[in-house]
């Protein structure tokens, strides 16, 4: 149905090159080309998972200042883009979030360079979101990646964005774009 | 061939909200982001155009950080994202320099979010690409927008991204990174 994609970036529970589950930082331009992308695809929510509280503070001031601040005054399109733009503390309460405004829980998705007994091709999960009624949601890893404890509670784990090619680190705004346009883009 | 393929971000001329013709800044996420993504789709050459000294010195300075300093011993992957990044201090010299380079002068490739006489349609250009011998130079701009000279001497005028959307303000990272996808990922 298209109408209730939810799409979540996750800074916390990741891993780092050491493979130590830790939280990354926000960075200002997760939450601008993040938000754009997410509007342009008229996603119905973009949710920046973040629990440390001075983290969770900061994004919430600058998503502030476009949401009802001068910089909305001064970029209307900015400030359109981050309506659906908030924090949470964590996946959970997302899918929490989601399960009371839609009624059922969301169908988690995550996104992945290695294969998985439940990995998905873009077209065949771009036809599913299309024709299903369901909510779905969208997680991208910051930092060295998604748990394996989130990549095990994912129902579909989407193939990856370039499997043949033999460089491939896209950084995660660039990978949110791609995805979206493959899944939502008109055909 | 789609080894010939070359990506310009034009920081001058482009246009600021007023129609003036400004020179934009560079920013730490155009390096990074775009170099990745030009990496994972093969291209030959990523030329940022900045014609200020003091810009052009800062940028440098961040490329070699990655290319000869610690952090390609850091990241071996983002040492090798910027193995095809270099500034230029224009797009008369990124052409001169392809043209040294490929014998031939490029096939100028712009985008825009209106249509124009020389519009050229996703897959259209992308059968282009592929079976051409020629080498292609894309320009994307920064602020709002290449000016009109720019776009005039251009071969083709990409159509827009999301010609459909009612919102459609993609940042000009996310912009590449779906537009190298359409023209070049496996099909």
């Amino acid at each position: 149905m298209r109408n209730k994609i939810y799409l979540s970036l996750v800074h916390y529970p990741v891993y780092n090159r050491n493979r130590d589950i830790v939280c990354t930082s926000v960075t200002n331009f997760d939450i601008h080309d993040i938000s754009r992308t997410c509007g342009t695809y008229d996603l119905k929510g973009y949710r920046i998972i973040v629990p440390v509280e001075a983290q969770k503070k900061l994004t919430e001031r600058i998503i502030g200042y476009w949401q009802d601040g001068t910089g909305g005054q001064y970029n209307k399109d900015r400030e359109r883009a981050f309506e659906i733009t908030k924090i949470s503390v964590s996946i959970e309460e997302t899918i929490k979030e989601i399960e009371e405004k839609e009624g059922e829980k969301p169908i988690i998705i995550t996104t992945s360079a290695r294969r998985f007994p439940n990995t998905i091709a873009f077209k065949e999960l771009s036809d599913k979101i299309i024709s299903d009624k369901k909510p779905y949601l969208l997680l991208f890893g910051t930092g060295w990646g998604l748990t394996d404890e989130i990549m095990e509670m994912s129902d579909y784990i989407l193939e990856p964005v370039r499997g043949e090619a033999e460089y491939n680190h896209l950084s995660v705004r660039s990978a949110v774009a791609i995805i979206l346009d493959r899944l939502l883009a008109e055909k």
